[in-house]
């Protein structure tokens, strides 16, 4: 068995598929993509994952992308710590709660992370640099989406993207007034998601939020996470950016 | 056992979680919820859907909500006719495409659905009427769709949705030349949804993308699809649509 996992920082989507890698106590090859250098569309990247978007799991030579699927796939093929319910309610709750941070949750913790971090990278590049790199941009939207960071989201988007956020606290705090973890009384892939996408990140990215005191539950919850071995050991991973570009963390405003 | 399927019209939605039903025989109870009475946000639904969305599933008791979710669970619970390959890989496909198809087609289809049916039905409410009927929405982002169905989307955003159905045509006319589904060489939730969601009323909603000339594997795929048993027992739920409101057939521009 060989198995390789491409992967940038351990936030965010990188984190997410390498955090039941590391649960599951498992043997792979790390291989950095260096999204300072733009290494996600250079021509080997791409050969591996035409969307051009990190991360991707390799296993005996098949490529599998996009988080969700990685996850759902690792819990298929090594089942033995298993991240996911037994039952099919149990699945369904798990993949409810998926559904809800890939689709509602995500891509809004994501405009104020591009907003405040690859904006900042994206106007130190010079003009005909920036076209070339537009141009090595595999997907449309990710083409546009690097076109709107560089000059930068409009207080609506960015506005809008608070708006789902704090619904999306205010959902999970509800959730874990009724069940241990968000999909039930188990600590399944549901919980990892969220953490990377938004609960590891989200106090520190809007203090104004005041989330300790509004969503107590899940400030609880986070040091829960914070505590599982492998979201320590996922954490532990080389983080390269340069500390005054750490939007995720917290750093950059 | 006792499996009841709550929904509206067999098309979208409704008619992506009506399909696996048929395909696999099952016996369930089909109640209809009328969308032009707004039944979807009368109490009674509330209780069973929190978030005023057709379809639910209620089986023994439990109620699952999201299609995609719906039809993993059917496919966990009634695997004897599988919509769902049992190996690993061939399951990551299928769920590759049902997450494309859910984040990056089905609301630009919806989009213009809206446009023209909801468009036609919000603008004949009075005024009052139509502050009640936004009050009774639970979802905060379905009150905003309302409002906007209401005063009509703006043509840079229909713009941008015809771009990402067309993006969607050209990159499933591309697979259907690879394999014979859109997942592999097996019948899948994937195709089911694809299907429901943009492929079965592509032609006739958007005659000015020469659908029949540019994507001509994706027409014969959609016959192939409704030649299906499961599609053609679907199709024939009852549709109430007044028949000048038929966006989704393609009889409103």
């Amino acid at each position: 068995m060989t198995l390789t996992y491409y992967h940038a920082e351990p936030a965010a989507n990188s984190l997410k598929s390498m955090i039941p890698l590391k649960e599951k106590g498992l043997d792979f090859e790390s291989v950095y993509v260096d999204l300072h250098k733009f290494e996600q569309h250079s021509e080997w990247f791409i050969k591996l994952n035409p969307e051009g978007q990190v991360p991707v799991l390799q296993h005996n030579g098949v490529l599998i992308t996009h988080t969700t699927v990685i996850n759902e796939y690792l819990e298929d093929v090594f089942p033995e710590v298993p991240l996911r319910p037994y039952d099919p309610v149990g699945r369904a709750r798990v993949r409810y709660w998926n559904k809800f941070v890939d689709e509602q949750v995500m891509n809004y913790v994501s405009m104020h992370g591009w907003h405040r971090m690859v904006g900042v990278i994206a106007r130190n590049i010079e003009n005909g640099e920036f076209e070339k790199l537009l141009e090595s941009i595999p997907l449309p939207d990710q083409r546009k989406k690097w076109a709107t960071a560089r000059s930068g989201f409009s207080e609506g988007e960015l506005t809008h993207a608070t708006d789902k956020i704090i619904y999306a606290c205010a959902k999970v705090e509800t959730q874990l007034g009724e069940t241990k973890w968000l999909a039930g009384d188990m600590y399944t892939t549901a919980d990892i998601n969220f953490y990377a996408m938004c609960g590891m990140m989200v106090e520190r990215m809007f203090p104004e939020m005041e989330v300790a005191t509004k969503y107590p539950r899940l400030i609880a919850w986070r040091e829960a996470m914070n505590a599982r071995p492998g979201v320590k050991a996922a954490l532990e991973m080389p983080d390269h950016t340069a500390p005054g570009l750490r939007t995720f963390t917290g750093h950059v405003r």
